[in-house]
């Protein structure tokens, strides 16, 4: 038997013992686990340093290089985001729904684990503690499959939290790191439908659609925001260009932060709107009516308005009217974030009722689009697609439901 | 441009419509719906004969023809089936949940439609009117895939109820059958992400598999269900007999009917229970203490356990204790409904607890799992995947939600 299947039969056995176990028992592992972090900062960056040699020497990118690299002060980070999870209320065992009915069955929904969720993520090691830590508090098994280029990094990690959980009331068969990182072993892990209940892809949108193309186990979609700005007629000046910069600009790699502002043609702001962002170092590319009249634009393509740029450069349209506004997002919106700036009510209940996205804003930024910003004190990403969670999923995203149904010996007629 | 892609594009369309519309609107359309039903029976009936005649032709077995052939009396049903709809509560529009974040921010998720659904079959024609009508009342545009079987029938009925839709306030284009049912295309429909929020698929095991191992759109999968009771010792006889019975007996057919009969065993009405089932003409398949005991009882294989028999037929074991037949559930059931009867609350806790699957029933018959008896009124098929719904789903299965966020200019630091 290869390790995949071995370590996805443990995982089944282990996310039966995890179903019933208490949030005090789930802490006192996640407690056990941020301790056993700190005190192996050592360890971990010593491995983590064999990873960053090695894609020094296939001559990783800077930017990529940073992603892989751990320091004692992202260690530090990662066990007080282990620490904050413990705050969180476990959503298992909550009651969401009660009812009795005409023959006196009494039915209640209570939310229960997932069970086994396999996590596919790239370089960044980080996600091998944080989305295990989530996943072990809603009550479920996790199975990491991390990027080779992480592999000594993420089996540091792994190895740390199992080790962890020796100590600790969950079944150390709980949390799986699968070694083996190979393109074969990762499409066999999407097809194993007996064992895994979901798949959680994080990473760039080549991932995910991978996963998505050959996955048969679920798959809980996330990512790609390409997110617009539509500037209402009635907007207000300085709160318009507050809301486009802080969208763009606040951090542009972000799949929260704004791609297109369409502006109303009769919003008599533009100029300085467009001037503004200019000058703070944004690439605007418009439509051929504002490079006509803003010498600083350059032209836009027809794939700008599909480009999810995740840089400081932003697509710029005048539209006529607010239909003309909904059209463009329905064509080109990837039902992510989509915001309207307007003081008109009735323009922003269309904009509300006609948009197809995971969150609509209303005179705030595109930005808040966030598990933490939400209030839900974590996130395992933000959902794209519509089953089961839309938008930024935190615990209860990685719960289901079981209904229980209490009876006096009612059978069917 | 086939077929597939020039429906999947206005389906598309009309689906922004049918978010906007109203309870009112929707449930006049529905209206029209069943009253063009019954104003073209002769006409249904006239194009159903020929596939009834084109399958006799064809050598299909009784069954199957039955499921096929249509009647005056099943097309009053399927008007019926439709105005009940009509009553039921719309859950587009309502606000599932509301909170202010610190910073001022107002969120609040509300319900709306999915989108296009995706409606694949077998040959029962009146699904064709079945699913398209609840799709429709949750404001969803819905793409219908039936068998080639029942394609003059299907094709009836889908252009009698787009003639209603002509009348009614709701778009035309929100209902489309798919006319080509050759695999190819059926693969392609699986695939068309860009235009179809989820597929349904509605059949046989064959069926499903084949749909979840093809599709890149999400699935919701339902039905194959291999439901077993468990008799604790401390069971009463005559509940426990009467809910075995309906279990298996009251319609076999179907997949909440139970399959396998765990009895503890110190259970003292074994032999009572079982000649009963018996007497009521149940084939029993048994482990050898059982069968050395009954001599009517047959020698079960190690498939039976894994066996959805569909039919009057039920595998039967001897457990030592309740966690021997949580461990016999969970290495067979299917998730779907597992009922314990008990007179020992402890013993149903630790059921309730242990046991995954869509519904746990403590003294009823397993056969309680469906949408209408939920009092759901209507139901698209019973989950037994985790993700989104879970069990019987009704109307609310085909909404999603989306978040309105409410600002007054607030930006992101």
């Amino acid at each position: 038997m290869g390790e995949l299947l071995e370590k996805a039969k443990l995982l089944k056995a282990a996310s039966y013992q995890m179903a019933m176990l208490t949030e005090k028992e789930k802490n006192l592992a996640l407690e056990q686990i941020a301790d056993a972090l700190l005190s192996n900062i050592d360890f971990i960056l010593e491995e983590n340093s064999q990873d960053m040699e090695a894609g020094a020497a296939a001559g990783f990118a800077p930017p990529l290089l940073d992603r892989l690299q751990l320091t004692e002060e992202r260690i530090r980070q990662m066990a007080d985001g282990v620490r904050q999870l413990i705050e969180l209320t476990d959503p298992v065992g909550e009651t969401t729904e009660k009812w009795t009915l005409e023959n006196g069955l009494n039915i209640q929904t209570v939310r229960v684990p997932l069970g086994v969720i396999g996590m596919v993520y790239e370089a960044r090691p980080n996600v091998t503690v944080d989305a295990a830590a989530l996943c072990l508090k809603a009550g479920n098994a996790v199975l990491l499959r991390g990027s080779s280029s992480a592999a000594r990094s993420n089996l540091a990690l792994a190895k740390v939290m199992k080790a962890a959980l020796q100590t600790s009331p969950l079944p150390e068969d709980a949390l799986q790191l699968l070694e083996d990182t190979s393109r074969e072993t990762a499409t066999e892990m999407f097809r194993l439908n007996d064992y895994l209940d979901v798949l959680i892809p994080r990473g760039g949108a080549g991932l995910i659609q991978t996963v998505i193309k050959q996955a048969t186990v679920p798959v809980l979609e996330t990512g790609v925001g390409n997110c617009h700005i539509y500037i209402d007629d009635s907007a207000e000046k300085d709160m318009a260009i507050a809301i486009a910069e802080n969208a763009k600009l606040q951090r542009p790699s972000v799949c929260n932060a704004a791609e297109t502002l369409l502006i109303h043609k009769d919003w008599p702001h533009r100029r300085a709107l467009l001037q503004s962002l200019f000058d703070k170092g944004v690439e605007l590319r418009g439509s051929a009516d504002l490079t006509a009249e803003c010498s600083f634009m350059k032209q836009a393509a027809d794939e700008d308005w599909h480009t999810e740029y995740l840089a400081p450069i932003l697509a710029v349209k005048t539209v006529e009217n607010i239909e003309d506004a909904i059209l463009h997002i329905q064509t080109y919106g990837t039902k992510h974030s989509e915001a309207i700036v307007s003081e008109n009510s009735e323009q922003v209940n269309m904009f509300f009722r006609a948009i197809d996205a995971a969150v609509l804003y209303h005179n705030a930024s595109t930005r808040f689009t966030d598990g933490e910003q939400f209030g839900y004190g974590a996130e395992i990403g933000i959902s794209t697609q519509k089953l089961h969670a839309r938008g930024p999923m935190g615990l209860r995203a990685l719960t289901t439901v079981k209904s229980l149904v209490e009876g006096t010996g009612q059978i069917r007629h």
